[in-house]
């Protein structure tokens, strides 16, 4: 049995007006939803407010892009199934790998099935659960920045 | 010998135009440079541009800050020293203790001396040099996220 394709294009609007409305830097940075799908997230920004005194991308920006695009996709989760749970991105580990000129992406992938479902179903039985996203920053089809992130649900 | 005490007011000066003039996103989160001087540097910002879904501090922001308050000391040190080079920041571990639900501060110290000016003595002899610097978000005195960053000054 599979569960019913969810309206990415409802979900996209919804998180579209967080991600900018909620969290001001987003707006700042001119934030938005390039791909939501089956696949996973593409957030997209142009360089001008997210530039640095050389011209080239803010490392500050790409963190903040990844870290946006890996919290989406627990927060759609928690979205389609109804469970009120806090948030939080633990440790991580941060890499530039190389300096960006142009307007760039960050980009992050669903988890396997199983990952999803234990994510799931933790929550849905009042327990803590934890999902492990690894979004990257995309300048003109390179991987310019990577993110390793766990990112941990704290049910209410 | 010793070298003359740097004019921090007149470095602070000349920082904060390039953290909020260069970087836009310095300018957006409303940053203010809170301390500089021969322990190092703390970086302030209010809530409200930097504040997530939840009301608390977005991540995005606190990695910006504490990336900017680690990227000022070497970028002070190549103005002290009239050095051409480009800094970039590498692999970093960042790690996120506690929520922050106020203005909040990143902190970092100046390294070691023989760092220093290892850092500086590569510069000045066409070498690439490196740094390696701790900023933390402080939130009411305590320890709410930490940054061990590896800058590299590239010489142009």
């Amino acid at each position: 049995m599979t569960s019913p394709e969810p309206d990415f294009e409802a979900e996209a609007a919804w998180l579209s007006a967080v991600l900018t409305q909620e969290i001001p830097l987003g707006s700042a940075m001119a934030l938005s939803i390039a791909r939501l799908d089956a696949g996973g997230i593409t957030l997209a920004v142009p360089l001008e407010p997210n530039v640095n005194d050389k011209g080239s991308a803010f490392g500050g920006a790409m963190a903040s892009l990844m870290i946006l695009a890996g919290w989406s996709l627990p927060r759609l989760l928690l979205r389609r199934h109804g469970l009120a749970a806090d948030l939080v991105i633990g440790r991580c580990e941060l890499r530039f790998v190389c300096p960006v000129y142009g307007p760039f992406q960050a980009e992050c992938g669903w988890p396997e099935r199983g990952a999803i479902d234990e994510f799931v179903a933790n929550l849905q039985a009042g327990r803590r659960a934890r999902l492990a996203l690894t979004p990257e920053v995309l300048y003109q089809g390179d991987v310019a920045a990577t993110l390793e992130a766990r990112y941990a649900a704290l049910p209410r």
